[in-house]
């Protein structure tokens, strides 16, 4: 059968059709675009929101809010803190009737459960939201999709995943304590070019300067712990508190490591003006006088299972998320860093370096951790690289082979 | 006496006087501002020229010439090979008689003795060339100064200093050796974010992979001299010619430093199929025979004083200097990179950092060099980075306290 069939006319007809059925799916792609382009706009802006209120929400998670009505933004909100209303909550009330037939962008899903607060679902359905942007599904099993369900189901036209892995970076600690059970894990440490952290074994090291001073302070006041072994403390004595350029800072808790509590009940970290609580974790065998001797210091001392090679730290990480601790910061030393990147507790790495040899008499940044070849080696991953003055900061999600 | 006297059409006419007077001032500075814009534009294009026989005129200085005649170029050249004509003369001949009256923008001074070829500022008078515009004047003590002199005593005008430090850039190697007569000694290492270069002790390491490779075989390409200690002879066996990926680059002379002439003489890097030099420095004791071994195979054998911590790595740079090498890289092992840094014979790194953690069974960047404390660490000055895929690349020059 020869293809052209039929007359010049009718073929061109056809032809003029599917030009402009082609012309019509292309202004469809073009309004789609539009507003995907659109809905990335707006969740950039509710982004912003929960930015503002990261690291004051743990145990929950940081969350934005912006609402949309008549191609303008007629409210904003963020959460502020563990027990106070959502980000959802104060949007609405700042939109107030300007609600009713609006857009809502939030950067994590509307909760659909009555948690100290009622669920926001039944907020946006009741202030009358026709449309709401997701960026990511809330990984918390009590939601976990049944927030944008319910949305549906009332009828409200729900998008998901936009600018979704921005949304789901600024809640790596909720989302690993909520999925795990313990808490986002994160090394930090200050290295020379040959990789050392002092410049003599015992010795105080100060290797990175008032450079990366400032970010570490940073660092602190947005993690809810920040953990040191019983080295660091003795050597360094450090307060570990936040000390921030403008103040206000919030310190995290301390957790210190001393599987023998040889460290000195008077050094800074015990004895600091800090509202903060002190943990301290130790062998269960340690003589009951010593630990008194912490206890009366206000210190919460917690026995721990020892391994032949010190306190077990999976045991200490599971009692961390169970005090509803969602991130820690460690500062080491060496051979926490070697052990907990051993048992692949690490979840994330700041690494600050700066431009100097520190010679082979100091401590390398890793000990008690050999690997065996390349396919054995620890990688970062969606490394990022900072100058800080003459230094530089590289920081990344850390990945086990 | 009061201010203001005399009538006031006085004083608007010396105001008017005033005014015209800033007015040419202005126009002058501008003209100077434009004048040294436009240096500096031609000194960049005599720099891209330099650049082209960079790494290929050793032990002479990589030089380019641009001859602007009627507010265009007309002549361009650099200095290809010791021993073949200077940029000038290349230049000049390629402006031909349209350099009479022209500027002449060159790197580095020209010279005023008789070499190999004959003066270069001779040649600029002769061609007509009524202004020369340099770079930086030669360290050469052979010249230092006396080209630019003879320039100008010739009645052409000279400008010096434009771009100079960019034109020095280009040059570090020859400047050193000119200077104190020994080579431009580059550190190169890669190494893990725990600072180390392989996995297990004694075993070759592959710590950054074939994105920095790429380069590591450009940085051959452009030196006089690669050096290894004998460890890294018997452990990781290399061949140390350069391999490009177009093919065509130049093998260095291959340095190695063998005490006790323990390598194994059919090891890739005496056996590899390359025209370059080989040379073993060994300690003045070692079996005769075992030398004849080596130079039967076309090793130049180069006895040196023992010192407590191995061969005298000062007089090894010194014999490298006579010999006309200007530029050693030197890629290990970490206790040769210790003891270069500890006699302070560095003068750059290459460091190139893999983004994945080694664990301590792996052999740290630089052994054998203690240092005190902060105000005895090395530093790198005027630190660059570049990202190699993910791979980072440091580099600076290596300043001691």
């Amino acid at each position: 059968m020869p293809l052209f069939t039929g007359n010049l006319k009718m073929w061109m007809s056809l032809c003029q059709s599917l030009k402009i059925f082609s012309m019509l799916v292309e202004v469809e792609m073009i309004n789609e675009t539009g507003q995907i382009e659109l809905d990335q706009k707006y969740m950039l802006l509710a982004l912003a929101e929960a930015r503002r209120g990261q690291g004051r929400t743990s145990p929950n998670p940081c969350v934005g809010a912006i609402i949309v009505g008549d191609g303008s933004v007629v409210g904003r909100g963020y959460h502020k803190k563990a027990g106070t209303p959502h980000a959802e909550v104060h949007a609405l009330r700042d939109a107030g009737e300007k609600a009713a037939g609006a857009t809502a962008y939030v950067t994590l899903e509307p909760c659909s459960h009555t948690g100290r607060t009622p669920p926001c679902c039944v907020a946006l359905a009741k202030a009358g939201v026709l449309r709401v942007v997701v960026g990511m599904t809330d990984p918390n099993p009590l939601v976990n999709g049944r927030g944008v369900q319910y949305l549906r189901d009332h009828g409200i036209e729900v998008s998901t995943g936009i600018c979704e892995a921005d949304c789901r970076e600024i809640n790596r600690p909720f989302i690993k304590k909520i999925t795990t059970g313990t808490p986002w894990m994160i090394m930090k440490a200050g290295i020379s070019l040959d990789g050392r952290m002092n410049y003599k074994e015992g010795e105080p090291g100060w290797i990175t300067g008032p450079e990366s001073g400032a970010l570490v302070h940073q660092l602190r006041d947005s993690v809810d712990a920040i953990m040191v072994g019983s080295g660091t403390v003795m050597i360094d004595n450090p307060s570990l508190t936040t000390r921030l350029p403008g103040g206000g800072g919030r310190d995290p808790v301390a957790v210190i490591l001393d599987s023998q509590l040889k460290t000195d009940p008077d050094a800074h970290v015990y004895s600091a003006a800090s509202g903060r609580s002190v943990l301290v974790f130790c062998q269960h065998d340690v003589d009951e006088g010593r630990k008194e001797v912490f206890a009366e210091r206000g210190v919460i001392v917690l026995p721990v299972s020892s391994l032949p090679e010190g306190l077990d730290l999976g045991e200490i990480v599971a009692v961390l998320g169970e005090r509803d601790i969602c991130s820690v910061l460690v500062e080491g030393g060496a051979q926490l860093h070697g052990q907990l990147l051993q048992k692949r507790l690490y979840d994330y790495l700041y690494l600050f370096q700066a431009p100097l040899f520190a010679g082979d008499g100091g401590v390398s940044l890793v000990t008690g951790c050999p690997l065996a070849g390349r396919e054995d080696a620890i990688a970062l991953r969606g490394v990022r690289r900072s100058v800080l003055g003459a230094h530089l900061l590289l920081e990344g999600e850390i990945e086990y082979p």
